[in-house]
């Protein structure tokens, strides 16, 4: 069963550049945000793969001489969320390992399921298994597979395996990459002169400098090699359910994905919601950053002024090493400050544009309410999320979403609100889904699962 | 002479509390801002001094073990920018020393003026010299003054040297707290329970939990002790001289400084921009973070949207050790990312608070081109930097200042914009004032320097 | 084929202790010798394992917080030397897997051979790779045993490999050590209490306190676990072949390895050298430290006095980064000084246990003549190493070994010695066996390779 | 007064070389032994000085990068022992200061006395004390003094001083080293082509390939310029006192101090304790590896065999930070062992240099009778340590003194010896003197201070 946080995590791939390892690491760098706790490059020069992984930022792991070391003109990236612990490195990706075809690294993006029964059918088959990623299992399956072409192998793997997934397979000669056929996690493909890339954000294209092509497609593998770039659907179709919580909240802002651009697309949520839910008050707050653009959205639509009062403190990282209780209960404080002369005695719209736990947003309202502030409402930009993800965004156990436990009504008590309002589902899919029609996965906000498991794995998502 | 950059820093003294290191880290954390290369903390328990200092940020240097051994009820803090060299640790504040009165302690914020003469007239009496900071010139003049108080001493010492200055010294079981009497740099007290803080700028008491009480006089020494907060004027009377740059970018927006709110100030010079210069233009769009609350006063002024279309980059920090002239030239790119599909085709003004030498502006400008701006604009919340600073803002030569060699059109050419303007001289210090007289020092704007030095030492501010 | 430098490890084992992690730490200390470069233990408390492996000493891998970490009664350890490279940490041991019974660890000391062709057999059948090292492959075969205890599986996994090995396992609840058939590496049983030990070598049971019980017989597989110790033995029986280089240079001194002390059989090494080569000198000195042994015994027979004139230098270490060319050729010279007012004008008679490559003896012999030494006389109390070993000692390649390429006098030739008589084999293999009848390998010497490999692997030891 | 221990301490200079730095860099690795905590170079270019120093063994602190940096044809360096503590940096030799005629850095080896009065005066006078160190008192003397040369104002600073000293200048152009009076340390001239050199030991000039020229003597003072090597002789003349602890313990052994071979006289200090103290013992076996040139002249003398039956761990360094207490006990056990199978049953003869504390020894005793030694006797090549070292050995507090606190008898009896006896005061002296008559300061042992202090400064060296 799924009892552990899911991860989420960035692929970048670069093919067919004199310096594939440097682009992959800017790509990482513009995709830091989809995973800050590990990161890995494998290279590959035609003959042979090289790799590095680490834990900590793209920064901290690599350097000039590392990078230097990642030879070749193709390359694979991924950064990492990942829970903490001892063997912790043992989990970084690219996975590489050898096989009857020769060597094989692989990165991922996204959530397998029913991955304890595969597990234990290859291990009772003779297999071994040295880590916990999904990656791992990826290559067994392909390992087990027949035909003399790698892509026939990956084809056959994963049309047993279910769940969300990006793979990006890299060999000494080729990259492949796949998307679900849901198209539940974002990638797409963009061009560099001659080079191809596939990253999982458009931000990251920009970056390098790379043109965007298009998304790759729900159930397509794209094979990069030699002679060119082909494509193949080696799926059953099914209903697109593109995660909408990667507009909502995960997806860098200057991104577009799955063909809609996040800024404006959380513009147009903050519009919706101030249709929806008008506030009377004398300012309009976001609560930075993620929450900026919904905030513009909706001050732009209320005719209310827009003010940038909770000032973000830039210099919080993983070294905030807490020295002790005594500090620990700054937390919040040392992240956001409020700007008092600006709050006192006013009537503050704070925008949000979702509520996880409510512990940390029931702190920040209270520091408002220090500062001075009359009144504060806050609307949400999104629906309450009930139900926990299967398919790669982190929220951890159901029993900490403060809205699978709380009534609205009870969460405005508990952050001591004048007034809360989430954004209606309706509302929420259409400002998402902008001209085309709403084909979003919107299972933490109602618990319509697409993808189902077997049999007791789990209660939420049963296959009838 | 004065040949190098000056350096900007930050103070935080702590008196008469049990977690006084505690404390002072949280301040210094707060007052990052003003110095990232190294910081230190110094505390006194009644007997003995115990210091820590180190390069980098706040919460590299300290961890819970070495805060543990800073014991006692007193505390002063620093941190610091400057330039880097092999034995920069040395450099590190508070400086400590024994003298004939036993052992002090002692921070800086500004930059003081005549130090080489100042030097050479020690050393010609016996003195040695170890590092290169203002700090331990003072030390010097301070064991060389004759009185039984550390009190006298200090009042002597300062007596004898010229420059823009807040020092905080500590002795076992005194804190003492100078601004110069121009009071070009800010210096606040607070209030914890039965605690004393001392503080660069208020933010750091908010985060605290401290209560702001009043500034400390321009030429106000303010001795904390065993019998409470006493105060003295020991310097003749000076034209107050408030650093304006600390207003227009330095101090953090939710500060007050100078009695006035960083934030609200900042608004108040976007309007009074928008009033001077106005734009025909489809959005304001400010170059992040510093120019986010010029922007909105000028967009509230000029009734012109606002968009947050500049997103910056927020794991840029001092681990970006760049791998190649490769990614070096990203720089900027990796900074700050336009929104494209948000820019394309539109009218953008541009607001920024200053510009310095204009190099990244000029690359910012080009992305926005990229992205398919249709006209760009920019409007200026200050007017621009033509003069070096000699009282503790790092703007490095002023060779490289770009005012300094271009004309405004000039500027305008360079950078590739449709049209720029800066704000007016008077309407820059009406708007800076507030309520209140313009008293500030202005001199990188007009060169008019408030504190002259003797001849031959600096070309722009000779004693006549 | 085998075209890797073998590497040396060391091992050992705790059984019920409550502090077995702490146990093992110590034993690797003391074992620290056979393998510099990497090092790990695995521990567990009868439901799960866990593991912390690093790379470089003992000491540098191990700290308070990870030993902590470590839980449960029982333990297994490693140190490694191996060859450098960018995923080292992969091959750091003891390794570790789930497979259908559970998760198991195992830590190997030994080569194993005919690698490549079952790596290739077991990827045909669709296993994957991860890492360089033996342990992988034989945890491949124990999970494609049958059987439903881990013995049986680990009994069939053996039977199908070939080479040198001693391999500790650990599962949650038991510990399995095994000895191949040869008994080219040792491995003792131990005891300390209630608790049962496994090591490498004894001396790492006296460190531990521990009292030697027995060694693990050749082709013993000794099984420790709730039910006590038991042993089995699962293969063919095969002529014993210990490798005498253990005797002759690489066990400590204070350990006994196949039952043999092994300072005592130096000084006998010494004794027949005196007795078969003696020389016409002022005084013996060994090359430290390694030599110390049988130069004693060589001057106790000789009645020459012993010296101890050459220097070693305590402080060189991994960490002594060479900073360039000027300072690598003060290499040796770091290493071990002469003591000129001893030498100066005396006939040495130089004791060395082996030559490898011979550039280091030279440069060490022409610091002494340098030093003033009138003759200097060499004897090495072992034959020359003329073959590669396949069997875990590390001799790197055979076009290195000087007595591969040259004959007795070319060596003396080559480094310019007045004269250098080796052990005679005979002579060699009657004071390393003692009282006991010789049974040792010694195909470094002469090219007897105990165990054979298939056609066309390897040129020395081919199947017949 | 002085409570404190003292600290030992190394020195190497290098003047007109072309790699200064980097041949510093290999004297003070060959000086380690006299100071593992911390580590500096200071190098000069004729116009400049450049600093590095750090905490740690030479080669931690030095690397390529930073001895890059250290430019210039002149260096000085120097090795420090010394008590931890968190400003330790700061006490990190060699100092560095500008004074009126420029910058000189300086480094000591020794100790001197009355330094509180001497700093109690200067402070009084004005001066400012930033670090615990000698060479900051000694510069303030410098600076305080008159002349127009850097020679002239040596002499009068070392005029006002006490204590035992070597101290080494550098100016960017010039080095000068200076011996005490009483020469109680050493201090020797080298030559490598043109450059001169200056070292501790001359085990360092053999390290650098120098060749030893001449001891400098005490009270004199070596100029090293453009204008050669001149010397001078500041001070009135003393009886010499050379540290007798240098030959018996300290130095390397391939070292000549004082003129004298460490060595041989060594050996000849055991040569005299057989004659004095024979034993009736099967071995003689010394405790390693500062003991065992004495128990080579003992055996020798003694016609007893020497065993080298206690195995020193090389592995043991400043990283084995012990786990916790039960890894603690096993402290000396993991330094030495015993060779069981040598051991058990004999009588031995334990040969030591010298009784600190005792604890230690008595634990290395029992141990080797739980390896089965029959009886156990030792024999000191020395007196009784009794007396503190005021000049520059640290033996820590008075009261851990093992013959401070027992007789013979009683030591005998708290290290459970069969017998123990020293060497004679006057054997002792006779040997170390070799051909030349004694003149050696052996105030630990008899208590006969050569260097006294003011009144009330300290119970056991008062001025009469």
């Amino acid at each position: 069963v799924i009892d552990e946080c899911t991860h989420h995590c960035g692929l970048f791939g670069v093919y067919n550049n004199p310096r594939a390892a440097e682009l992959t690491f800017l790509g990482l760098y513009s995709l830091q945000h989809r995973g800050e706790e590990a990161a890995g490059i494998v290279s590959g020069d035609g003959r042979q793969l090289y790799q590095h992984v680490g834990l900590g930022l793209v920064s901290d792991v690599f350097n000039r001489a590392n990078l230097d070391r990642l030879v070749g003109r193709q390359s694979i990236g991924h950064v990492r969320y990942s829970t903490t612990g001892s063997s912790v490195l043992k989990n970084a990706q690219p996975f590489l390992a050898n096989f009857s075809l020769g060597t094989i690294a692989v990165a991922h993006n996204g959530n397998l399921i029913d991955v304890r029964r595969r597990k234990d059918d290859l291990e009772n088959k003779g297999s071994i298994f040295q880590t916990g990623m999904d990656s791992e299992l990826i290559m067994h399956l392909i390992a087990r597979s027949y035909g003399n072409s790698i892509e026939e192998r990956i084809e056959q793997a994963l049309q047993q395996i279910k769940g969300a997934f990006c793979f990006l397979f890299l060999t000494p000669d080729k990259m492949i990459a796949v998307r679900d056929p849901y198209g539940i996690r974002p990638l797409c493909l963009g061009k560099l002169g001659d080079s191809t890339i596939i990253s999982s954000e458009t931000a990251a294209l920009n970056l390098a400098g790379a043109e965007y092509v298009r998304d790759i497609e729900p159930g397509e593998m794209v094979t990069i090699s030699k002679n060119g770039v082909t494509s193949a659907n080696p799926f059953p179709k099914k209903k697109h359910s593109f995660c909408i919580f990667e507009l909502i909240y995960f997806a860098k802002p200057d991104s577009r994905v799955f063909t809609r651009n996040v800024y404006m697309t959380r513009k147009a949520l903050g519009h919706q919601l101030a249709r929806e839910a008008p506030c009377d008050a004398d300012m309009v707050i976001p609560v930075p950053d993620s929450a900026n653009y919904a905030a513009i959205g909706y001050a732009q639509e209320a005719g209310i002024p827009l003010e940038l009062g909770i000032i973000r403190n830039h210099y919080i990282g993983r070294t905030f090493i807490q020295p002790s209780q005594f500090i620990r209960e700054f937390g919040v404080k040392v992240k956001l400050a409020a700007v008092h002369e600006l709050i006192k005695g006013k009537r503050l719209c704070l925008i949000e544009d979702s509520i996880v736990r409510g512990t940390t947003t029931r702190t920040k309202i209270h520091e408002l309410r220090k500062a001075g502030a009359k009144e504060i409402h806050m609307r949400i930009s999104s629906q309450p999320i009930r139900f926990p993800c299967f398919y790669g965004i982190d929220f951890c156990s159901e029993e900490e979403l403060i809205a699978n436990k709380m009534s609205v009504e009870q969460i405005r008590d508990y952050l001591e609100l004048d007034s809360l309002v989430y954004l209606s589902y309706d509302g929420m899919m259409e400002a998402a889904a902008g001209e085309g029609p709403p084909s979003f996965c919107s299972a933490c906000f109602n618990g319509n699962y697409p993808i189902t498991v077997s049999a007791g794995a789990n209660k939420y998502i049963l296959e009838q």
